[in-house]
């Protein structure tokens, strides 16, 4: 069943209005008729059943016909702080990263970042990023639609390390040089430490991954010195776009999300 | 430093010649010189470091250095059966799943595929397939190229099945409907079960992901009588192009190639 987020205050007792965006692929796209049932969350806290009443124009007017449990989001809160890349790969990475269950979003610059961030064009893009976020949360069915922050300094984002139970460094290095470790061997020892606080069973966990070039040398030992571990991701070099998505996939992999005991 | 693919018989002795797009890229896009030093492989046995001797018009000769080790291949060979997707989803996924560490592809097509295979257009498909997993195996410093066969029928798939170690296929119902597991149920048990068969040390897998509307049940149905195992990727629905990548990226993961005990 087709999904839509909407505000909370679009949700008034029994009622539920959808415009804009939604409200034309309910009817252009999905072209569904009054009676048709879809489901609406409130991008936090709430999931119902809907089914249509009215559709007025560009506005479709539903009433709830059941609260629904909320069950596809991760125990694992992962964040993706991301270095922004060249293009238009950091909307691949959240259009991926989202379905795969990422809960949130830091893009980020640093030494070898070489897109100039124009403060100006900044508002536009954050808009169209979250769309993207929205409407695959949306697709993917989630429950929430993961948080997206305004482009941090690379200073802003070592301050953050700190906050996160975990916090892993995508280091094409790590391993070859002496230094670092794999993914797994990061995961395994997170898992074994977590198993004595009980206490935590949502964990938040920052997986850091640079832009095209990589890091500096001086960039890992500023993340390292910050509390963040140093990881590889196999021996093959990956993309700055496919990193993000590999790292996630195996963290929730390993975090129960996909099964085994 | 830099990876180029060469045929064989484009190695003589101590000298290789390089021309075509991979001269191009050399002199044009990294603006080599003579005396600057490059990484090239045969794409199946041999890898070697080479230096630039000569650059006329289209044709670089290098003689090589040293030969080096092969290291960067995965220990399971994973073979992604990939559902024929629209658009230019495929390249997505070939180009994602040669930098992860895939072994070959076999698109393939199913009740549910939109596309219709033009078998006019099947070459200039296949050349092009074939363009963007010898790039991305550069770019990713493979030892190997992966091997990229041409499109199968949903009963070619089928009947290639028991050749495999390990085929999982992609299905968004299991777990829902009380049949099949999650991937990391299965990839444990397959990992119990190979330790007492230590001859084989180079797994093969087929990982099947489906084109968009996902597989007919009795699609599911028919391979797991041909002795695939039905694994769900977690509670969110993956896109057509996810599947595979995450599928990939958690079979390596879980066979050590991120490092772990």
């Amino acid at each position: 069943m087709q999904r839509y987020f909407v505000d909370a205050k679009q949700i008034q007792g029994n009622q539920i209005v959808i415009d804009n965006d939604d409200a034309h692929h309910i009817v252009r796209v999905m072209r569904m008729a009054e009676g048709s049932e879809v489901i609406v969350s409130d991008g936090a806290a709430r999931t119902v059943k809907a089914r249509i009443d009215h559709i007025a124009g560009k506005s479709v007017t539903l009433s709830i016909v059941e609260e629904l449990p909320q069950r596809a989001e991760a125990a694992w809160r992962v964040t993706i702080a991301q270095g922004l890349p060249k293009g238009d790969k950091m909307e691949l990475i959240m259009q991926k990263c989202t379905e795969i269950g990422a809960a949130s979003f830091i893009p980020f610059s640093s030494e070898r970042v070489i897109v100039q961030y124009d403060h100006k064009k900044e508002a536009k893009r954050l808009e169209r990023w979250s769309k993207i976020v929205k409407e695959a949360a949306e697709q993917s069915h989630r429950d929430f639609i993961p948080t997206l922050e305004e482009p941090k300094s690379w200073k802003e984002l070592l301050a953050l390390i700190p906050s996160y139970d975990l916090a892993l460094f995508c280091y094409e290095r790590a391993g070859d040089e002496g230094h670092g470790i794999g993914l797994k061997g990061a995961l395994e020892k997170f898992k074994q430490a977590g198993d004595a606080n009980t206490n935590d069973n949502q964990p938040s966990i920052l997986l850091i991954a640079g832009p095209e070039g990589g890091f500096a040398e001086r960039e890992a030992t500023e993340a390292e010195a910050a509390g963040a571990i140093l990881i590889g991701l196999g021996r093959r070099i990956l993309r700055a776009e496919t990193a993000g998505i590999v790292g996630l996939s195996c963290i929730l992999y390993e975090s129960g999300e996909m099964g085994g005991v």
